[in-house]
């Protein structure tokens, strides 16, 4: 079949790849429509030394042709951290199109059957691309109270930033968008405020809550900045390389840092189809598989809005 | 009168300071014994660019002779951030000995009325200089909930380690202090389990908690190393320079990373009084005021414990 496939250093379609064949829990999808993602970007330049197809954001549609979109962490369940509910930190996992498991960029894809949402009628494909991210964004209100006591800055104007900040606003915060493209922080709509990174200068210790989404080095020395004494920073993005931050405001302002990844699938999807959330604004070009290696070079480009994958039936 | 005068890049004994003038809410005490701390060390160096007299963990008496200790934060009261009831983090704040406000290593010291303690008469004065660390060590309990449900590793076995550890097993928590010293950390008592930083390889994402008393910049690497997914670290120091961690595990882990800093006065004049926590093991040496360029001396050797000057009447 078709697929994606990163070699450590770059990335290629290749036609020759053998079918997925489903291990034990999982269940073999085709695939319908797939996202280019900044970490497949990174993978592709050997992050964390992947090997294989590439691909987590996807819609995938089963032998009955049900459409679904698959979690990403493939746990063992029966560990001590699994046992603990904390499955997605599974020390034996897999992560599609990540680590140790081949990803959705393909004809078809294996995932664990208990991995699958349905995605509702009339959530659209390419809006249903959105759902892992959407999810992760959704994690930050299981970490925290979010509500209009809250003044909340989100860092960065890029997709998870744009994603952070819609669900933060339907939590009822308020929240300000700061980030470098007037274009981009436009996109975020009424209600929220944007500053730029310039204009941010006069907010110092003025929010309760700043996620960084930048997935830059300079991004947390920027939330520390912003950020109240006793307040929260929220690390939504890893960096490539060491933070460029003087850490001890987080000691002397008694800071909280906390990391967020993955998050739940149903509310992204409940977002999704309720309306509450439109992420077609963020969808910048699409691209049918065959064209992938053009797509990776589009989705590179500075600024790149969300570039999807078509996977017609191959 | 007397006092250890800090110029900004080195420290001397002057006998030609004014007299201290309370200010408005402020009341003069002359003090009997004073701590030299591991920041007045770094003060001595040009930490903070601070001039002027250090010494911010002291036993002073009141005109009428009652013994007292004093918190440090000298805030306004009336700001936003005090009116939130952050005082201890009012951005117009004064610091004893530390920050635009002369400290008690002299005869005499002026400190917010509002900010004394009276010292239980069995409480002797070497002990009672340790009213300001052990607060500081219980803010950590103010700030998580510790129970015997919880594994807790305290990363460094100098005073602020020691006293982190005594607090901790206190509240039940399963106690490991981790260190360099084996000599250190025997003094760590009964109860608490102890492992070098060699011995601690094998804890890799052990502990629900982990409090780096190190201040070193390799704390929180090993930090990061030793606490589970989702689990807390407790930042008890500032480093000088930059932390040498890739911050990734705090996202990839999900962990919270919490700064903490001064703590309550009250918990740690109980714990004292009771004698639940007995800190005399601490005290290394005993000097007068006036050998005080030998005690900082002495302070800054590798692996010493406490050093007290004894202020006679000047």
């Amino acid at each position: 079949m078709r697929g994606v496939y990163c070699d450590g250093s770059s990335i290629r379609l290749r036609r020759d790849l053998p079918e997925p064949v489903p291990s034990d829990g999982e269940t073999l999808l085709s695939v319908r429509v797939v996202g280019v993602c900044d970490t497949d970007l990174q993978l592709a330049r050997g992050y964390m030394g992947f090997r294989g197809v590439l691909g987590h954001e996807f819609v995938g549609e089963t032998d009955v042709g049900i459409r679904v979109a698959a979690e990403i962490n493939n746990s063992c369940g029966s560990c001590p951290t699994c046992r603990a509910g904390l499955n997605t930190h599974c020390p034996n996992r897999t992560v599609l199109g990540i680590l140790g498991h081949d990803g959705a960029m393909a004809d078809r894809v294996c995932v664990p059957r208990v991995n699958v949402h349905v995605i509702p009628d009339h959530v659209g494909d390419h809006a249903a691309v959105f759902i892992e991210p959407l999810a992760a964004a959704f994690r930050i209100t299981e970490q925290l109270a979010l509500d209009a006591s809250v003044a909340m800055a989100i860092l960065g104007d890029g997709k998870l930033g744009q994603l952070c900040t819609w669900v933060a606003q339907l939590t009822g915060a308020r929240v300000t968008l700061i980030g470098k493209h007037l274009a981009k922080l436009a996109l975020a709509g009424t209600g929220v405020s944007i500053a730029t990174l310039e204009e941010s200068q006069a907010l110092a210790r003025h929010f309760d809550v700043v996620a960084d989404c930048t997935g830059s080095t300079t991004g947390l020395a920027t939330a520390l900045r912003l950020v109240r004494p006793c307040g929260t920073i929220v690390l939504k993005t890893t960096v490539a390389g060491n933070h460029a931050a003087d850490l001890s405001p987080i000691v002397i302002n008694e800071v909280r840092v906390i990391g967020s990844r993955c998050g739940p699938f149903p509310k992204a999807i409940a977002a999704l189809e309720s309306g509450a959330i439109d992420v077609r604004p963020l969808i910048g070009a699409v691209f049918s598989l065959d064209r992938a290696e053009e797509a990776f070079e589009s989705a590179a480009a500075k600024g790149a809005r969300k570039v999807l994958l078509e996977v017609e039936a191959g």
